[in-house]
């Protein structure tokens, strides 16, 4: 039988394994450093479901039982593409169950049927959070999604991110303001300016939005405006744009700008040249580009959608943001700029001096994991070159001599040779050790 | 747009998982304790790579995409079923980059077409562990697995879990011993003991197998042998049972039951009657059954496999276990015999009393969160019963007044309707209150 990676469902090693872990678990600790509580969606949801948001329908896997029967109830099932859409669902379907303002973090596999490229899947993690309020859903949480995806993104040892952040009211009342009738076009087209141009969606405004000279001039004189401050509203009514839903726009995202100014200078940037590409968002809208990669796309993104849930007739409005993990590590895992110090989270191999000493072996691992140390007991009677070579090519640092030179206890710290008395019920090893580092390795110094 | 339930594809709310988040971090924390590494592996595999172990092809999920094209070249991936079959390709695909003996754990979501009902989920979670050497597996990890499944079972809240551990060679051996031909038959059926009886498989061993009434006298007679300790090996030869590989079976079984004599009395029994479904078995087999809750069948199992993972034509042989916990969560979570102490991992809700307090509201939090403390601001100025009741109703134990009473900061258990003065720099919960406690509710205290 042919054994083979399937194109666009990556796997690790467990040395990359324990790099995604430490992702994963940063991810989540942070999320509910901020209080967001987890949640799982099942994996399926109904195909009309999913189709609900449009543009996706060549993306989804659908399910067939491989014995299906003529009256299989479960064939219109398939797998989610995102965890919004879930998310929406559940929200929905569990909504009296849940208490108000909802805040959920979920860290799920996601999967698309897309031609796979790098940084793109066909099976990945996504990391997201959202707020989902009954009536009014505060501004603050707009100011939260980015503090929080900054607290996150600078925990984790890849290049610095840079959050952009938009605003569709702004965007949509200066298209407004000028006449502009179908501004989700226009939107999308702006979008665009990274990968053709300032010259590139000039001409496509004129030619595919029908839009004039001056309207597209003016479309592109917004999307230069880019501050770190919140001078981008002087700049934005100094084109000479103006109106209701503009200076609200305005108003909500000097409202963010605002609450981002205690964040190092080139964290966060007012940005009115994205616009994301989901419908659904109606206010503010991220997007992260990490330092050196740009060619890799936004990291994470998001935005607030006013319309999307709906319980029991009534909207309930959410504001979420979307870590995209696998593209992170995608990128850096294979050319080996994330390692961990070791391949297993064993900390300390228990030697097998011979067989009658397996009780004792035992009994040293025992207590050094009751005090939360990773141990393993070599598996059996063998040459001590061979234990401590197993403990090299694992990486494990410390290997426990339950009959030492000197006739008791010793413990061998294999990278520096050195090896001393030690004793069962207090030894413990150097902080950095107790669980696999993982850490950045420059682009010169990686290994592939 | 219908919002529903899937039948086999269960979700919880967020109290209820933060019950299943405990299971896993409980699992996880104990499979590293031993020196597992984690391992993931791609959701679906190739079909032929499914099909291999036969008598599943009735339950898999296959994949298409919605717009297949009809070059489609990935029409033959299904969702894995279990987590062996991915485990032993990943095994022969990465071979080369692995230390052996691979000690991994491996916790992900399986799926099966089957038609659900108590205790089988179509989209489940199963936690495994599994040890795969080169050439020679030694007997340690043979005992290790009901070590490991006895700690981490008696770790979770839950009922009693006691492991009954048999012998493939055992069976086998003495089938042979008694001239019945068709062992791997006769085992099924013995398998069978709890369903039907000893009359019922008598019977079955008669009928189906075909054997004497003087065969089917002793394999009924064998099964009956389960001791807590290693005298089932006189029991057996005492129904005058014998042969070279019943004895090899004996001689590892006590291997076993001697390694496990340090465990509480009712933890581990030899059995001889369990035989486990999967023809790839070879040695050892596992199987638990909680206190209370025998109907549900086995909540953990597994066993030795000698010939399951081939690497460049050599066999690899194969030891693990895996635990069911959706079917434990299944059983407990929505008879309310399980429970979080609160619906957030918020510890500290951080009162916003006035819309210029937002920037101490955000330090105080910010400075909770640098010790570790998970802690949200409340979202809005708002009256002071209004951000208490949030508090209370997602269970949040403390609420945090930067200007208390007293002009200072203040802390006030909203259980206990205690407040006092505070210091943002050393307060802390009481470690109980630092993360939600998941605790047992007796059946009969249980709220549904």
């Amino acid at each position: 039988m042919k054994i083979a990676p399937i194109s666009g469902f990556p796997e690790w090693l467990p040395e990359q394994r324990l790099v995604e872990l430490h992702f994963l678990d940063t991810l989540r600790a942070k999320f509910e450093s901020f209080g967001y509580a987890s949640v799982e969606t099942r994996s399926v949801e109904p195909l009309e479901q999913l189709l609900r948001k449009g543009e996706t329908d060549k993306e989804i896997y659908v399910l067939r039982r491989l014995q299906a029967e003529a009256d299989e109830e479960n064939k219109n099932l398939g797998l989610h593409f995102d965890l919004t859409v879930p998310f929406a669902r559940y929200v929905a379907q569990f909504r009296h169950q849940l208490t108000f303002p909802f805040k959920r973090y979920q860290i799920q596999k996601v999967w698309r049927g897309e031609r796979p490229k790098e940084g793109r899947y066909r099976e990945f993690y996504q990391a997201d959070i959202d707020v989902v309020a009954e009536r009014n859903l505060p501004l603050a949480f707009d100011a939260e999604m980015p503090l929080l995806l900054h607290e996150v993104l600078s925990a984790l040892p890849i290049p610095k991110v840079k959050l952009h952040i938009g605003h569709r009211k702004v965007l949509e009342g200066a298209y407004q303001s000028i006449g502009i009738e179908d501004a989700a076009l226009a939107m999308r087209i702006a979008d665009k300016l990274d990968k053709v141009g300032e010259a590139g969606i000039h001409k496509m405004l004129l030619e595919e939005a029908k839009l004039t000279s001056v309207q597209a001039d003016a479309c592109v004189a917004l999307s230069r405006v880019r501050t770190e401050d919140v001078s981008f509203a002087d700049q934005v009514r100094k084109l000479g744009l103006s109106g209701t839903l503009l200076d609200e726009g305005l108003s909500e995202l000097t409202f963010v700008m605002e609450a981002l100014k205690g964040l190092p200078a080139g964290s966060a940037v007012a940005d009115l040249h994205i616009a994301r590409g989901f419908d659904y968002y109606t206010g503010t809208i991220y997007e992260g580009v990490m330092e050196g990669h740009e060619s890799l796309g936004a990291v994470c993104s998001g935005g607030r959608y006013d319309d999307l849930v709906a319980g029991g007739g009534e909207k309930l409005p959410g504001i979420g943001v979307s870590v995209g993990v696998s593209r992170i590590l995608g990128r850096l895992l294979p050319k080996g700029q994330l390692t961990a110090s070791r391949k297993t989270p064993t900390c300390v191999l228990v030697a097998l001096q011979a067989e009658e000493g397996r009780d004792e072996s035992q009994k040293v691992a025992r207590a050094l994991r009751s005090r939360g140390i990773c141990t393993e007991v070599f598996h059996e009677p063998a040459r001590m070159d061979k234990q401590i070579r197993y403990a090299e090519r694992k990486g494990i640092p410390f290997v426990w001599f339950p009959l030492g030179l000197s006739g008791g206890h010793e413990v061998k710290d294999i990278r520096q040779g050195t090896q001393a008395a030690a004793d069962v019920q207090s030894w413990a090893p150097p902080a950095e050790d107790a669980r696999p580092l993982v850490q950045a390795v420059s682009p010169a110094a990686a290994p592939r």
